[in-house]
């Protein structure tokens, strides 16, 4: 069980946090993040189970386009172009955090928390990515709608973590 | 209030996070993490406060002794001299995200959360350390005992809050 977070998780994120990770030690396969929206929730989280948080290898909390380039080398142009929250950034900062880590899996999160009055950046739109040294990098786009931004940062960690199990049980 | 961890937030870290964001806002600071025990838990609660987060520059989560030394540039020696939870390792790991990020305060974190059966790895002794760029680091030690993981998680948070708030307002 979760020990800080326990009390904001459902149950189901509870379980699978602690099956991501075991199936992680049972690999011996270790674990990145690169969260934007989230903001190290899920990194928290990783590290928030007893017994097994060493499957955590490190993680970068890049909130502004500096941080992903910097951290992650994400361009400078493709944060221009598609603006931080779109696919191709979001598989920029997973393969970024595989170059920029002892890490055999890394999973990104990048989205909209909140309306901001703009239509070309809608509340809830989140993009995410998970890649695998020397293996696949997968994509998926979520549209959560304006349902608040904690709940938001709640839905983004089922699905991160469910790609973190695909990957690592590949 | 923090949104998706208010439940596990004590009221009093509540109004300091706030408050620290709202310092930080005035002034136009910017902040930085690095944690190791905490996991990105202060990274994740900097960003959970509607309005204010964009003082918050980057988070470095480094629970590996080798992102200590890749994302903040600890140096291995002062790692195995000193141990990773140490007076020395805080000061660097906080010196070291002001090299590393475009922040203007950095506040590290770095502690043993268990108890590991070894008496020079006290669970509950906890190293902090608060750089301001083109300041002061200040340093703080805090031995709050084998109270659990997720109990100390959030004392550390306080503490965290603290010196950030101190260094902000100076």
């Amino acid at each position: 069980m979760a020990e800080a977070l326990d009390p904001i998780l459902p149950s189901d994120i509870d379980d699978l946090t602690r099956a991501v990770l075991e199936a992680a030690c049972a690999r011996e396969l270790t674990l990145a993040t690169a969260e934007s929206c989230t903001g190290g929730l899920l990194a928290s989280l990783l590290t928030d189970m007893p017994g097994c948080s060493h499957a955590f290898e490190r993680g970068f909390v890049v909130y502004t386009d500096a941080a992903k380039s910097d951290l992650l080398g994400v361009s400078p142009a493709l944060l221009e172009n598609g603006g931080a929250v779109s696919q191709p950034v979001a598989i920029a900062m997973a393969e970024g955090a595989i170059q920029r880590s002892d890490a055999d899996v890394a999973v990104s999160i990048t989205g909209w928390a909140e309306d901001v009055g703009d239509p070309e950046r809608p509340a809830g739109l989140v993009h995410f990515a998970c890649a695998r040294r020397g293996g696949y990098t997968h994509h998926r786009q979520a549209r959560f709608g304006d349902i608040g931004r904690g709940p938001l940062r709640i839905e983004c960690l089922s699905v991160a973590l469910k790609m973190l199990q695909q990957a690592v049980e590949l």
